[in-house]
């Protein structure tokens, strides 16, 4: 084995490989800033259309994250190496892995990986779509579409490379620890930086003066303003970058309130955006001077090639479509396959192709579609053509005219089988012709560019200049239809009849033969295309190796799912841990394996106790698994160790001590911090306990629960793995000594957590859960935040639902209007009636939805919720109620006899009184009877059995009446009187149910 | 002819060169500074005792430097190479001079020159001593060796290289702009780096505010002082850069009066100063970690070699010693080949070694001393040691007794050799015996470092452990006694027979045989050892090549001395720039030829002007001469564009409109800024104008002198070339339309500028420079700076002096005192009486130099400056007319009648009056009689012929006195009465001369 990479090494040797590329090598900035991207080399130098190839290095500061040097490869100092290429070249990510080459990284013997990550800095107006880079696990590296900068859509987009320079060196040099890392053959980072790195925590977390660093804020605003002002791009964007660094100092020492962040960001921004507008402007001014550098781009876009197919087939074939692309994100993939499953027979019907069946199938790096038993071609048709009237076709001999014969002649028909047509008293010539059918080659051609252009994502991104949109860049086409190209262009790539195989290969060019042999083909390379056949293998090496070590998984089917859309040939692989991490709380552990590595836990196969291993899946073959394994087991040890470093720092005082901090955790601008909403909880829940009729000492313990509810949120393990909150609170609070009861209530608030989880078992949970997410909905509401569309940023949707299934599982039949205004009068913006409408009405869609997945009629559902929309327990009691009536085989009985009532007085607008002397009709008294026994039982809070069991003894009633009575008389007194009784009839139902919604009616 | 090298190739050529040496490659630091030095990889690991070897670009910004990118080769942002060697590894020049050969720069075709540069920077208490590596006439390098850094002594020193990348990409590339300097194979500096360049200057001179400015500093210091005080390092260091760049920011922005500037100066000293505590506090605390990766040095200090010299010649032999250096300064190579030639003889002297003669010849590499006809050894030498009495080494029979017995064989000598000698009454054995003389080689082997270690410099550094000290570090050492080595060291360095060859030819190592051998051996290999061979060499070839222009060299002693010093085999080149050039005045061209390339001008053989022309001297020989001549005309257009530009910019404005600016450069702390001195020169002037007896006319001139006087250092020439001072001003004084004569006084006011200058022609020019001289000195004196040692910042010597010269050009008999005390009020210090006297003095002193170099006998100067002192020219005019009287055969018949009266009452405390009635001796009224004939001729303000003339006939008179009257008289009443007339004989010469001075008094 070679001497292993120093630091230095490594920069040199992608200095070096950059530049042999034709990359620009430029130097780190002369300001602290926190990624590379800071720089002007990337932040400036994207904008506008010029290119710009540049690599560099940049050591970059994020206060916050100092750990004392305390942390294997967390520091607020780290090393990133940054790469813009602009435009993008069409083979990015060719390079970035030529890159880890020239460091040595042979691409057989790892798994590298590239997993979705975006990119987002709202404070600043940047975005992009991209991955972070694995090896082994270990992400080495970000990369990165930059679709906007400072509010300014980019284009062209560059692509953006940034390696973590420490975790690749960490990786060459096989240490576990970032402070081992040599750096030059004889110092380490240890020595070079560690005493500096407790110095910068020292000073960020405990010295840093805040008054004096809001007045550095302050005064570098000014002057970048007046930089700009001054048409000064550089000055002003080197105060730009001070004022951001101040600002993570200040957030780092814990200074920044919400008020403070919101209005740092909003003055972040908008300096950002200013610069950015700026040196657009000014390079355009100058005539973009760099244009003139733009070289022919390398297969960016290709032209499309030859003409249609030649010679098509005459008998039914296979086509295969085959969209290459660079790593699509799980759903995404997920979401094509599926649209594609759709759109495909659609689109062969519309174009009238005959054929057997459609098979869509993928790969993170291919969509695939198998159109089997294609027929060659449309078939013919016939078409008439209304031509000029009979008396203008033909002259008075019946001779054709010239302008009969010019119609046969530019329908291209014989004038002999020109006929005419006589329509009433209209006669006209017509054109019977067979239009023959087109061939399936021509017609894909044309229609396959625009099926792939009517896929829809919800995050798509631009890379090449045609400016397409799609989840990540499409790099290759395969369409053959038999063996024969057919022949299309999208997005500026042309079809072809070549595909690639496995990354750990090379991604190596593959000829496909025909259409039929695609699977064949790729089942060769070792590529299992259909995600069915992955999950099975993952599933059956996984059980495998976790019996091994007499276990079993841990069952997570979205995990298997999302790893499954990962991998083109999964590999799993058994790592191991040290058993004493076994001994921090276990949800920790598996989060930490799940959500950051994509890792299989493994449980004990009897007790279901974790074991100390985990289960990768590896994209690739088994060759080399020892260095993937190791790479599996180094990362998660490092982030077991961040863990238990945030666990020990955050047992070591107790819960409520984090309270103050939550100051400077936003919960949303207008609505303040989260300690603010946590002080309203404080009150909320005790309100909500009353509702639910919580006991004094229930009520005690929402309250406790209540007060300490958010405050797992500013412990650093929450901090890091967000979807413990709830869970580290409840922990906490028993290590801290609280009751039991508010431990468990403060973990039972936040249940159910996602569809399937449990629901809270206690009242105190139930209160909080229900003060919390009521509090979230009417004050996001009252700021305009209700969830549009697609776009539902606070869970809105997730909230309003689990309080239809927490009432109802508690079989609590509150009534959540009152509720509302409760809580309308405690969030701090005013809240319009209205307001408590649309929230009202929001919650009853959750409810009808959760009803109908229950299985219950729409039209029940309907009924129900017309007068207890804002009752879930109610409505649901009420709804399974009715739903058995409505099955009786004797029910449109009811239905008639009480529809009649209904429908003749529904449009009434006035409302009569029955009075019962006036009218002498006996059906009339009998009814009016019936409906004093029936009101004796029902009031508007009955249920629908108590209302249904009161209305039955009526129908004879109701129809003896409608038999007899002429409601509509003449005398308007007794036409009126009549009215009134029927009202009164319908005015049974009302509050209980809408029987005019159901069908029949 | 290969592709040249990008900017960024060099730099990965410099990083991979000297990682592969070994040093650490290091980044550019995240504030920004105005060089290398600040980064933390230098300032910080410079101290303390561990090794540090490392090597990083730095990014520099320094403000004032700005040129709005107008300028080829100057700017605000520069771009750095730096390289740290720690400690010295013996051959940091090879190493250097490799990395120029990694660049692809063959010494052989090029002019490589290390060219004295030292480094200060008092307000942070660093310096060092080193060069500038010129590159065929262009600094591309500086060196150093630190010596001290933040207030701490170096130890052990460091090497610091720093290439200036711009200078030697744009030398690679052959471009004549840094603009036009291509940075990776596409883009140019232009490109990258011109628009932020201009925005930069804009916003440093223009825009930066002040008042905001000024607040971040105060803020930085403050967060600077609190991280430092809780042992914080980096962020307290961080802090510091930022008070200097800011610092440098409100310079440049001409924010820094001369209050502010030594404020900030000692604010930053102090900060400085902390850091550096702290550092070397911390890493002692941490054990010195880096202790542990100190390498073997590569032949830093080499062991002392063999033992002394084997089978001497028994004939006298050629004895070489030959020190060998890296590149001496001019000045020290003169000093030490002047000490070596006093020092060598003497030396040889102390230990009997005879010798025919001593040569002392040296090149800046190489001080050789050549010892001719050195006899093999002492001559033997004959001593007598005293031994016991006589009567202890001899028994009553004479014998010899066991003391006796001993004594001799102590002596080594036979018993029969004593022998008894009696002084007085003593009696005693006395041993005689022959001392055998020691060899020349064993005496010189001893006596030799002794030698080197008393040499004297101004300025010594140390460079290894041993800290020896010497002008630059000693590397080599030749000690031949004929064939023979000499084995000595000196600073770890042991003599050999090895010396080196020419630089260009790459120092090769040579083989003496002996020393006889040696000037041969060095002219084989084109080495000048003895500088007047050179200076023959050099002027020789430089008039030819004048010549070939019609021109000949305009004479200037010192360059040429300088110019001999700096090369080891001169070879001389004409080179020439654009005729435009001529435009500007010759003086700056002058200027810029000369102090900053060291080139000859060349004038017109017959009319004297300027030609367009420039002769520089080679280090080498005829090789590859185009190259070097392209390297000479392309540095000095660069320097004459940065002229043009000054010049344009400072004749853009009238000259008084720089007068606000002198508010920013400082005189001295307490006696303020040049703004000040200048008011004070307004008021002074034309006060000492009236003491010269102007004119009112006169006057009137000299005032509006005195108020522009100093405006030209605020010119952007003057502070380039401050040589031009007054120059400029009396030039862009016509420019902006003074009168002539203000002008001229403006110039002249700084005449004589040095040894041999012109004196001011006019009388406003002579007050003005009268005023301008007493000022600094009355000030400087009165706030403690007088001149002490060899130090003499102020250059007080010599203004003192040039009051002495100009008053006696103009023969104007002023007496200082009076205006002295004028100036004394104006001083913004108190001024003591006795600093007035000490000025007197001091002046006083340079008189009497003055006046001894003008051949005058010192006890003539010594009569006369005992009474006007304070009066140059009357002093010069008595001295002239004095040394005219004691030439005359009969001047002792005065000096001894007149020294009769004085002798006998000089030492009388007591003065007596003389009444003529008292006295009956016709001597005595005979002397009465003369004296009053005499008194009448006299008064203190009379000359010396005037005094002399009418002493002469008292001699008769006087001598009769003596003859006939006995002055100590019994009778007191009488003896007063005579004593009262000799002291008021003497009291004649009072405030004339003091004649007991002279010889033979």
């Amino acid at each position: 084995m070679t001497k292993p990479l120093s630091f230095q090494e490594v920069v040199m040797r992608l200095d070096r490989y950059w530049a042999d590329y034709g990359c620009l090598v430029w130097q780190p900035y002369s300001e602290k800033m926190g990624a590379g991207t800071g720089n002007p080399a990337t932040t400036l130098r994207v904008l506008g259309p010029e290119p710009w190839n540049v690599a560099y290095v940049e050591p970059s500061y994020r206060p916050a994250d100092g750990r004392y040097a305390k942390n294997p490869n967390r520091m607020q100092l780290f090393t990133q190496y940054q790469v813009i290429l602009k435009p993008d070249p069409g083979n990015p990510q060719e390079l970035y892995l030529g890159s880890l080459e020239a460091l040595g990284i042979n691409m057989r013997e790892h798994d590298v990986r590239f997993v979705e990550d975006n990119w987002e800095s709202p404070a600043l107006g940047h975005w992009g779509l991209g991955w972070e880079v694995w090896l082994d696990g270990q992400e080495i590296s970000q990369y990165t579409y930059f679709q906007q900068c400072g509010g300014l859509a980019t284009d062209p987009v560059s692509v953006e490379l940034t390696y973590g320079l420490e975790r690749i060196v960490m990786y060459l040099q096989g240490v576990r620890s970032v402070w081992d890392v040599n750096w030059d053959g004889v110092h380490t980072y240890r020595d070079i930086y560690m005493r500096s790195e407790i110095e910068q925590c020292t000073y960020n977390f405990q010295l840093a003066d805040v008054e004096r660093l809001g007045q550095m804020y302050n005064l570098y605003e000014a002057e970048a303003k007046a930089a700009m002002a001054r048409g000064l791009v550089i000055p002003g964007y080197d105060y730009i970058l001070r004022c951001s660094h101040t600002f993570n100092v200040l957030d780092a020492r814990g200074a920044i309130g919400v008020t403070e962040r919101a209005s740092y960001f909003g003055r972040m921004r908008d300096l950002t955006r200013q610069v950015a507008r700026l040196y657009v402007e000014q390079r355009k001014e100058m005539g973009f001077p760099f244009a003139k550098y733009q070289t022919s781009r390398r297969g960016a876009v290709s032209a499309p090639s030859g003409p249609a197919v030649s010679a098509p087939s005459d008998r039914p074939s296979t086509f295969l479509l085959e969209i290459g692309t660079e790593e699509l994100p799980v759903a995404d993939l997920t979401s094509a396959l599926e649209q594609l499953r759709a759109l495909v027979p659609e689109a062969l019907a519309a174009n009238r192709l005959g054929f057997d069946s459609v098979r869509v199938i993928g790969t993170p790096r291919r969509q695939a579609v198998l159109v089997y038993g294609l027929l060659p071609g449309q078939p013919d048709r016939t078409v008439e053509v209304q031509g000029p009237p009979a008396k203008v076709a033909f002259d008075a001999d019946g001779s054709l005219t010239r302008a009969g014969q010019g119609f046969a002649q530019k329908q291209g028909i014989p004038v002999e089988a020109l006929r005419v047509v006589t329509d009433g008293d209209r006669s006209y010539v017509v054109a019977t012709k067979t239009e023959p059918g087109q061939l399936a080659g021509d017609l894909l051609a044309e229609e396959l560019p625009k099926l792939i252009a009517r896929l829809r994502f919800p995050k798509t991104m631009r890379w090449n200049e045609l400016n397409v949109t799609f989840p990540r860049p499409l790099r290759w086409l395969v369409a053959l239809l038999g063996d024969q190209v057919v022949p299309l262009v999208f997005a500026g790539v042309s079809s072809g009849r070549t595909t690639r195989g496995l990354r750990p290969l090379g991604s190596p060019d593959i000829e496909l033969a025909s259409a039929d042999g695609y699977l064949a083909a790729m089942a060769d390379r070792q590529i299992a295309v259909d995600g069915a056949e992955r999950r099975r293998q993952i599933g059956a090496q996984a059980e495998a190796l976790a019996a091994s070590v007499d276990g079993r998984l841990f069952a997570d089917p979205d995990l298997m799912d999302e790893v499954t859309n990962m991998v083109e040939r999964p590999t799993a692989v058994l790592g191991s841990f040290e058993p004493e991490y076994l001994d921090l709380p276990h949800e920790v552990l598996i989060t930490a394996m799940k959500k950051h590595q994509r890792y299989f836990p493994v449980i004990h196969a009897t007790s279901g106790d974790l074991l100390p291993h985990l289960i990768g899946v590896r994209n690739g073959d088994g060759q080399n698994l020892d260095v993937v394994r190791q790479g599996y087991e180094d990362v998660l040890r490092a982030r077991f160790a961040d863990a238990k470093f945030f666990y020990d720092q955050d047992t070591a005082r107790p819960l409520d001590s984090f309270l103050p901090r939550l100051d400077t955790l936003t919960f949303q601008e207008k609505l303040g911090s989260m300690l603010d909403k946590s002080k309203r909880l404080e009150k909320l829940a005790p309100i909500a306990g009353q509702a639910l009729g919580l006991s004094q000492a229930e009520q005690a313990v929402t309250t406790r629960a209540a007060h300490l509810s958010k405050a797992d949120l500013a412990t650093q393990l929450v901090v890091e793995f967000t979807s413990l909150q709830g869970f580290m609170g409840c922990h906490y609070a028993r290590l801290s000594g609280e009751d039991e009861a508010v431990a468990t209530a403060i973990f039972e608030h936040y249940l159910p957590r996602f569809a399937g989880d449990a629901l809270p078992e206690t009242r105190p949970g139930l209160a909080l859960g229900l003060a919390n997410r009521l509090d979230s909905l009417v004050g996001l509401f009252a700021v305009g935040l209700a969830p549009s569309g697609s776009s539902d940023p606070y869970h809105l949707r997730r909230d309003a639902l689990s309080i239809v299934q927490i009432l109802i599982a508690h079989r609590i039949p509150l009534s959540l209007r009152s509720l509302l205004a409760e809580v309308a009068a405690i969030v701090p913006v005013p809240v319009a009636g209205q307001v408590l409408d649309e929230v009202t009405g929001f919650i009853g869609e959750r409810l009808r939805g959760w009803l109908r997945e229950k299985g219950l009629r729409y039209d029940v559902v309907d009924a129900v919720l017309a007068e207890r929309a804002d009752n879930p327990y109610g409505a649901y009691r009420a709804a399974g109620q009715l739903a058995a009536w409505v099955a009786r085989e004797d029910w449109m009985d009811l239905l008639n006899a009480y529809g009649r009532c209904i429908r003749i007085v529904r449009d009434q607008p006035q409302q009569f009184a029955f009075q019962p002397g006036l009218d002498a009709e006996p059906a009339t008294a009998a009814l009016w009877d019936a409906l004093r026994a029936a009101r004796a039982q029902v009031t508007p809070d009955s249920d629908v059995d108590r209302l249904l069991i009161a209305l039955w003894p009526m129908i004879p009633a109701i129809n003896r009446f409608f038999d007899d009575v002429l409601v509509m008389h003449q005398d308007l007194a007794l036409r009126e009187n009549r009215l009134g009784l029927l009202q009164a009839i319908w005015g049974l139902s009302r509050g209980i149910v809408d029987l005019s919604r159901l069908e029949g009616f």
